[in-house]
């Protein structure tokens, strides 16, 4: 089976229905807050109401004293963290301030920041008791802007933070926590050689993943120092890690059982509440379970950052560009590591360019710790490369998409970071966008005062490898049992089932996909990254080969032949050297007791073949002059997809990306008063789009297969939150003629811009 | 690692703590009546209070009426059952016959048989309305003694059932389901080259494993067909099997989890409540909960059979056997299948005989339908067989361990059942109780009025191997997962954590034991015949050099040299070829991701090499002439038990077996009333030995390597139930000259015996 040979799939790019989907509708899928256990202790976290203070004392004797109230811990009641960085998978983690972050240790960093926590026999008697632990805080000086952060004089929030990367060697107090370059070429006499410079400045917010679910914990720690954690979480490798960590325990004496998830996005990669539970459980000798409030989700977990951009562009007058200067200044929240990184090295991925500097600055202020969300640090510098591209075209008066074209990165571009592509499918994304029926209809016309227009723009994501274990199983019935370690947020049950089924020869109904805990399948690293069907998919490809490999020694056995003379297809196995009837999966299952005993296929991979995912969008908006408010009237995305295994879910993923980006474009942010505070909590006043505020978001699956998969697979998932902002910024402007640089760009800064245009 | 040098064994051999120790005694460990679900319903059966009934007419609608009763169902709910023989895994089962146990169709074949259950809100509500349901009977004649069965006038359970085996071909209605024959040489020969010959007669009753556990089941049905079943079980494989088949559902889409087990011991090797919670979960689509009353196990679910054996043994004055013919009568209880073929084949087994003949019959009656019990079959013949030889070696005026040392099995001995012996200890076994302190001490003398004596006895058990398989993955902290499908009844967590534990070089606290369900390992059939650590443990031995396999290619990427350059001892990858530094498993794991991924081993097995076991026991006994009561002084078992991988665990297992052999001996039985209903259907009446109705026994391990094994294991759970009743009678006619023939040897008999004796 390859890549090159579509026609030759069978279960591959059809659309059975998901195995977890009866579960899931019926409401039978065991969600973290679903699991109860006997003599279950509810757990309560207090947060800080300051952004920035010094912690002078905490008195915890009343809540202790509170009937129904069996522990009460603070940051003292942790293990003092050893320096030094720790290894998750292949990421590393500073475990330092990730302790200081689950509960604060002497200071708190932002508002929300966890003070203490309490265990009870109900979650009001937590909360009850919560009320009784009195913090005296030292309110300190707080910085919340990430300009003003980088400033010398800035309130410093970690005085031991030194700055690392190419500034590195500067002993001084910082919030600047890394300065990251990426370069080529001559800069200047790149942008000597420009028709057409544009140099712009831009800024987004913070926006939360705002996925349904809030983070949940349940823990269980024995008197035999091993432990059970069933939490929601993309990572239940990670969580045993960071766990393990954080209380010292010895990582395999620690299980943790994946409950369904409710989504992540990549906001599920981390720990908040799962080292409380479990100390509160060592505490107390009883299991002990927390929820979060979409409160503490909002102020507490982590959101993306908010960045400011400066880009700087030149063209020639063909449309070549000559030269790019970036610098990416992003919020890392009250703790080191933001994906500047990835920002860095996705922004000018799509082009081919021989000159370009990009800087970037993880920065340190009060607001919560960052975290990953949705090809985190790719949106916010392409809504400045993308509108100033947009903009390029339209001095040059070219069609925007025909910049992208003549600038496009393919096969033997080098990337940004260096290595060149493999076969990538950019171009084809751009030219499946300009073909397609919606970009072949006239632009949308202004009307009855409403202005309209249409907008492109472009993104990149690299997708991740990583590793991951499965095994494949035959069951007596000839079905098969497809056990992973990957949770599923994206249909990811589904993806790996329909690729041991393509491999065995079967239908997708036959396979039974598990998401196993992490003591019963191998290593599996963090459902992220887009990796799960490419990385976890080879796994399962690998294992089910090796299940095909122990049926023909079956079969040989049962014939008396070599397994060399063993076909196999179809599910059917059939004799090569003589005349044997052949046997289906279900007629052999039960020879194997005679012939070597059951069928169990395993792969471990690291897989090196990644392939990257391109995306090129188009939209058409509609503005209210008078209100500022945008609608999006239509939206099509275009998206190398490698290969699509399941096409409805990769449609999915798509579309469940621009519908993010949508939100983060045009209402969502998180707003901060005067005092430092957060005051949009929920879901009501932080503002995401719901399905009245959308089209149906049409996608165009564009399958330039990945040499580096024998299946031909890409990640797909992240990418398509990366153009949807840029894009409605460039159809903003064709609507109503000013270029929005700032996100959300909400109905008030819109009107505003509008006003501004026309003199007012 | 090979078994004849066990000096090079470090963990195997060793006593670690169990690994599920601490949950047990914590009370965390999740038994089958722990799993709750949200909306879980509540199932209660209606039992037959006839042995033998028409059912005229079951009338459901008023139970249906009560409030809370959501389904209620009889055997017409079920889906008719095809003809034909069910294979599970090495086994067979009759499909229509379980059918028609685990729920009465037209006829009830026993006190307690299922006819009707509900499913209702709360476990109160069901059991009301169970006393609404009318069940209207037409009673019949009923048979519960075996040789009344029998008769060609017999009352006849099954009209249709006719006579498998030598007698096969017999068109007429019988109660006989089976004849079976084993013979070999010239028995009138054998007969007439004898010096002395006894001919006796024996009984033995119905007697149950007494799990401390109820049955036990919670069952989901989904819409979409699929299903899941927590439950108390040997064999979660076997309950797929047999639910599929009960309700017609494909095997792979059930998934059968294996709750903890309270105790099995054959006991919980099929399905009684499962497929009716299956069913009543379908039709209300709610979880339903069913968990066994004491009273419900002991009337409805499988004991072993009651039996009448002839036993007719010839000897020469020198004590060698020339003769032996046995006839077995079993009850199968209401359909066919007790275990008189394991009987046939184990009862002459210890011993090296040229003329036999062994029958068998399989005979149903209305009792319950028997199940496996700890070497199933075994025990009943050998009381007799056992006792006429220590009735021999009496009047040849030899030692009885002479009599079994003369005639005793060895190498190249061919079974009763055919094939030749390999490597076995059984005249090890009877050397070593001979050499014992218990054996080398005088026999206790009489006095006080109470009568003391000594007696031996000695027995076997094939073992089992079936098919097992099983992942060992390494986790990032140089620990193991070792992952099974085998229910842990009997500590074998702990010897497969062991088993790999040793290969990996790694100690067996390092090692982290999983019981998976059906979905999430390959197959493995039910846990029972001694055969997890053997067979199992031969799937944990392979799949974890499988990992060591994969450690060595992990470790050559890194050092870059070749796998066969690579060696692994004792946790530590070293290098052959050059001065790379060895690498600890801890040390490899992190470098994982750029070495090829994460180790994960794995295998399945169907093993050959199965090792028989043989015991022999000495037992002293003081009998209370005026009340028959019997206790039970002094009792030493050596075992022969191939290589003691926990020799604790094998130890409990001898005085497991030997405490169950002492109840079966002296007090448990079932006691049906001349209604046909059980009387004693509690702890209370059926009366089990407790600790202060035995001794401490002693127990000598006799290690002789099973060549068929790669650490020399074989089974050590069945044998030890073997020899105890007939050890104890032995002992008992040495105290008081009376030859006891019936079990139970119950005060009232023994004080009879004595009393006829004594000519009263």
């Amino acid at each position: 089976m390859g890549a090159q040979h579509e026609h030759q799939f069978k279960v591959i790019g059809t659309r059975p229905i998901r195995h977890d989907g009866v579960d899931k509708v019926t409401g039978r899928a065991r969600y973290g807050a679903d699991i109860t256990l006997p003599g279950l202790l509810h757990g309560k976290v207090l947060r800080s109401p300051h952004p920035h203070a010094r912690i002078k004392s905490i008195e915890t004797s009343e809540a202790h004293a509170l009937p129904g109230v069996k522990a009460v811990i603070t940051g003292a009641d942790f293990p003092e963290i050893e320096p030094g960085m720790l290894q998750i998978g292949e990421n590393f983690v500073n475990p330092r301030h990730l302790a200081a972050n689950i509960m604060a240790r002497g200071k708190v960093l932002y508002d929300g920041h966890a003070v203490a926590a309490v265990a009870a026999t109900s979650p009001h008697v937590a909360e009850e008791a919560l009320k009784l632990i009195r913090v005296e805080y030292e309110l300190l000086p707080f910085v919340q802007n990430v300009r003003e952060a980088m400033q010398d004089d800035a309130v410093i929030l970690h005085p031991d933070l030194r700055t690392a990367g190419v500034d590195a060697g500067d002993d001084k107090e910082t919030n600047i926590a890394n300065h990251i370059q990426f370069s080529r070429g001559d800069l200047a006499a790149g942008f000597a050689a420009a028709e057409i410079v544009i140099d712009r400045e831009f800024a987004t917010t913070m926006v939360h993943q705002g996925y349904i679910e809030p983070h949940n914990a349940v823990a269980q720690y024995n008197q035999d120092g091993k432990a059970t954690v069933w939490v929601s979480t993309q990572g239940p490798f990670a969580v045993r890690e960071l766990c393990g960590t954080m209380l010292q325990i010895n990582r395999g004496d620690i299980k943790v059982v994946p409950a369904e998830i409710g989504g992540g996005f990549g906001g599920k990669t981390t720990v908040y509440l799962e080292p409380l539970a479990l100390l509160l459980s060592k505490l107390t000798g009883r299991p002990v379970k927390m929820v979060m409030s979409r409160s503490e989700v909002l102020r507490a977990t982590g959101p993306t950052p908010g960045s400011h951009i400066r880009a700087k562009i030149g063209v020639t007058r063909e449309g070549k560009i000559t030269a790019a200067e970036l610098h990416l200044l992003f919020e890392a929240g009250a703790f080191p590591g933001s994906p500047v990184a990835a920002g860095c090295m996705t922004v000018l991925a799509p082009y081919d360019l021989e000159n370009f500097q990009i800087d970037g600055y993880d920065v340190v202020l009060n607001k919560p710790k960052t975290c990953a969300y949705r090809a985190p640090g790719a949106t916010n510098p392409a809504l400045a490369a993308e509108t100033i591209l947009d903009e390029l075209a339209e001095k040059l008066g070219i069609d925007p998409l025909e910049i992208r074209r003549i600038n496009g990165a393919k096969e033997g571009t080098a990337q940004p970071a260096g290595p060149q592509f493999k076969r990538i499918g950019y171009l084809e994304t751009v030219e499946a966008i300009h073909n397609s029926e919606h970009y072949q209809s006239p632009p949308p016309q202004s009307a009855n005062g409403k202005l309209r227009g249409r907008g492109v723009a472009t993104g990149f994501w690299f997708n991740a490898a990583f590793q991951s274990s499965a095994t494949v199983s035959i069951n007596t019935d000839g079905t098969a049992n497809v056990v992973t370690g990957s949770p599923d947020i994206g249909g990811s049950r589904a993806s790996c089932a329909m690729i041991a089924a393509e491999v065995l020869g079967l239908r997708a109904e036959d396979m039974h996909p598990v998401v196993a805990d992490t003591e019963s399948i191998g290593h599996t690293d963090t459902t992220g990254g887009s990796r799960v069907t490419f990385a976890t998919g080879l796994a399962v490809y690998e294992a089910a080969q090796d299940a095909v490999g122990q049926l023909k020694q079956r079969a040989a056995t049962v014939w008396k032949v070599k397994p060399e003379d063993v076909a196999y297809q179809d599910g059917v196995l059939s004799c090569l050297t003589n005349g044997h009837e052949s046997l289906s999966l279900k007629e052999i299952a039960p020879k194997f007791p005679r012939a070597g005993g059951p069928v169990m296929g395993r792969a471990s991979v690291r897989p090196r073949g990644v392939g990257p995912a391109f995306a090129a969008h188009v939209v058409d908006v509609e503005v209210d002059p008078e209100t500022g408010k945008v609608d999006i009237l239509r939206y099509t995305a275009a998206q190398d997809v490698g290969k699509a295994v399941h096409p409805s879910y990769v449609e999915g993923q798509i579309q469940g990306g621009v519908a993010q980006g949508v939100g983060w474009a045009l209402n969502e942010e998180y707003f901060y008063a005067e005092d430092g505070t957060m005051r949009n909590t929920g879901f009501l006043d932080y503002r995401m789009p719901t399905c009245l505020d959308l089209p149906m978001i049409e996608t165009i699956l564009v399958e330039v297969a990945n040499p580096g998969h024998p299946i031909g697979i890409r990640g797909v998932g992240e990418v398509p939150i990366v153009p949807p902002p840029a894009a409605i910024a460039n159809a903003i402007y064709r609507a109503t003629g000013v270029r929005m640089t700032e996100l959300p760009m909400s109905p008030a800064k819109v009107a505003k811009a509008i006003l501004e245009k026309n003199g007012a």
